[in-house]
Formats: C-alpha cells, sequence, structure tokens
C-alpha cells in the first residue's frame, strides 16, 4: 500500500501514456510532486486546454484550434501544392525535415476495408471538392510505404487524374547512412529498380 | 510549424517529465488527443488534485493527503519496527517487496553536508523525540548502499544506541538471479566477507 490516495491515482492515471507502465509512472509521479511542481501544474492545464481547444481544420482535417489550421492559414505557403498524408504526425515529420512548403491534406487513416475505413472515413469527398477548385497544379501522394498505404495513393491518384492534376509520390530507396549490407532486400530491390540517372 | 499552438504547448508541457524528450511528447500528445481523451482529462485532473492535496506526514515524513500518511495510521502494522529510508520511492520498493510490516521514516535525503544536507534538513529531530517515546524496539537502518547512505546510517545508528535500541542494516550480497561472473568486485567481497552459516 502506499502512503497517499491521491498520488496513487496520479500514478494510475500516468499509465494512460503510451509506453509508461507501472514504474515509469511511479518515477513521474515522484518527480513532479518532489521536483517540479510547477512543470505539473503546467502540464495539467495544458492538457485540459488542448482537450477544449483542439478540433480538426476544416480545409485539411489536421488538429487545428480554429475553424482553419495555423497551416493552411499561412500566407507564404505555395497554395498549389497539395501533400497527402495518412495522419498529424506524418505532417509533424515532413515539417520536421524543413523540405515542404505547400500545404497538406490529412486523411486521418488509410483505405482499409477491413477496418471499415473506407472513402468517406478518410474525407476523400472533401479531397475532390478541393482538387476540382482548380487551386491545386500538383499532388504529392505522402501515404506509408505500405500495401495499404500504397492502394490508397492509387485511389487518390484516381481522383486527381480525372481532375488533369499532377501527382508524384514521395521516393524510395536507401534511407541516409543506410549500409547496403543492413538494409532489408524489400528496400533494396526497389532501389535498384527505381535507380536513377548519376550526375557527376 | 505545427498547425495547433494548444497541441504545441502540450507537446512542450509533456517533456517536463523524466526522460521524455520532444518525439516522446509528441507521440504522448497526438495518442492523448487522438485516441483517449478521457485518459487525458483524467490525467490532467488527478495531477491538480495531487497537487492540491499531497503535503508530508507528520511523523514519518513520506507523502501523504492527510497529517498523517496511510501507512502510518494503519492499525495492523506493527509500531515497535522503524525502517528509515531515503526518499518516498524506496517505501514503494520495500512496500512492493511485501517483506515488512513495520512503520518508515523517510529522510528525504542522506547527510551530504556539500549538497547542505544536515541533521536538520533530514528531520532527524523528529526521528529522535520519535525514538525517545520508547514505541519503537528495532530501528532497520536502509539507506542506500553508497559512502553517503553509509555515513547517514552510521550517524542514525548512534541516535538509536543512545535510546538503548537494536539497530539492523539491511542485508548486502549478491542479488537473486545474479552470476558470479557478472557480479561486480565489490559487491562479491561484501558476500565473502558477510558469507552466513549453511544449513542445509
Amino acid at each position: 500500500m502506499s502512503s497517499s490516495p491521491s498520488l496513487d491515482a496520479l500514478i494510475e492515471a500516468l499509465q494512460c501514456l503510451p509506453g509508461i507502465g507501472q514504474k515509469s509512472a511511479q518515477r513521474m509521479a515522484l518527480y513532479l510532486i518532489e521536483r517540479d511542481q510547477a512543470g505539473a501544474r503546467q502540464l495539467a492545464n495544458s492538457t485540459l486546454h488542448a482537450l477544449e481547444k483542439v478540433s480538426h481544420c476544416h480545409r485539411c482535417r489536421n488538429f487545428a484550434d480554429a475553424d482553419v489550421c495555423q497551416i493552411c492559414a499561412e500566407d507564404k505557403r505555395n497554395k498549389s501544392l497539395l501533400c497527402i498524408v495518412e495522419s498529424p504526425a506524418d505532417v509533424l515529420a515532413i515539417e520536421a525535415s524543413g523540405a515542404y512548403e505547400g500545404l497538406y491534406f490529412v486523411l486521418l487513416g488509410r483505405l482499409s476495408p477491413l477496418d471499415g475505413l473506407g472513402p468517406d472515413q478518410l474525407g476523400l469527398e472533401v479531397l475532390e471538392s478541393r482538387l476540382a477548385d482548380g487551386s491545386i497544379n500538383e499532388v504529392i501522394l505522402a501515404t506509408s510505404a505500405t500495401v495499404e498505404g500504397d492502394i490508397t495513393a492509387q485511389f487518390i491518384a484516381d481522383i486527381a487524374r480525372k481532375h488533369q492534376l499532377g501527382t508524384s509520390r514521395l521516393a524510395r530507396g536507401i534511407p541516409i547512412g543506410g549500409e547496403l549490407e543492413y538494409v532489408d532486400s524489400g528496400t533494396l530491390s526497389r532501389a535498384v529498380s527505381g535507380r536513377q540517372q548519376y550526375d557527376s
């Protein structure tokens, strides 16, 4: 038994975090109470504030605090490029790379009839009306490199083609720093078949 | 940049947790918002509740919701045994072992003049008045097996001796499941010098 029921409740609640079990939760709870009460208060308030504020952007389905998210609302974005991703985490990853200046559309999933995810769940009607309005020139298919991701990309490419839009797919091959010896054979086979002209 | 400032604030706030960096905080924040809003609300409320409720027990200095903690207040504890530990985490560890039924006294540190931790900071006056009241028969010194832990144990043993109380120290030796080959030499030397009569 423990000495304080509210500490026990905090340890229990921390275990809702992904990858956090009993031991880590205990360490976190003691740390918050012993050494960082200000941080703990901040964490609690940020959580409540995010729960209250965060909804989905009406244009791209990403998380947003208002009707339209910060990325869609930003002026200096290239509004003729639309990158289709599966999740908000993918947007964060591409933004962190700093390699993309266009807009996004977040599917919040991928086509997976077994899980009940069809075109309706992925907001493909919203996407189609957006492709139809003429502002987009190129659709970048950034769904994941899995069978379902490929099928989703194919499905969206068909929609884009209906509207005479160019489509592209993220390049696949050997990751930066990857040693051939340790690259899996599927990736290697793809890297060989997709080899590119070498301009020295 | 991200699409939602309140999500950014949550990612930032989660990084106050020990061992959680940018990537893990991002994963946790997205998980809470996408998949476990009830858990997130519970976490925020438990944190605020603990911050408001948890203080230190007047008798043992462990965390408590009231003046006296749950362990000190429990009737079926053996009130003649007092185990001296350095931190509330140590109490949780000993309680989890299920091997102890007595009471605790939590130093909230160990003697360390360099860090400004002397007898006053460790509540040794409170401890001494408790040892003087005659209810304790044995003092178990469960400070950590370090130089500072040993010095602290020695210091408290001297106080206990003044009051004619028996003292004991946690046994040291090879951990359960430990293979001799991988046990460090300090532990091994201690295990040899502290070897015990073998009763088969």
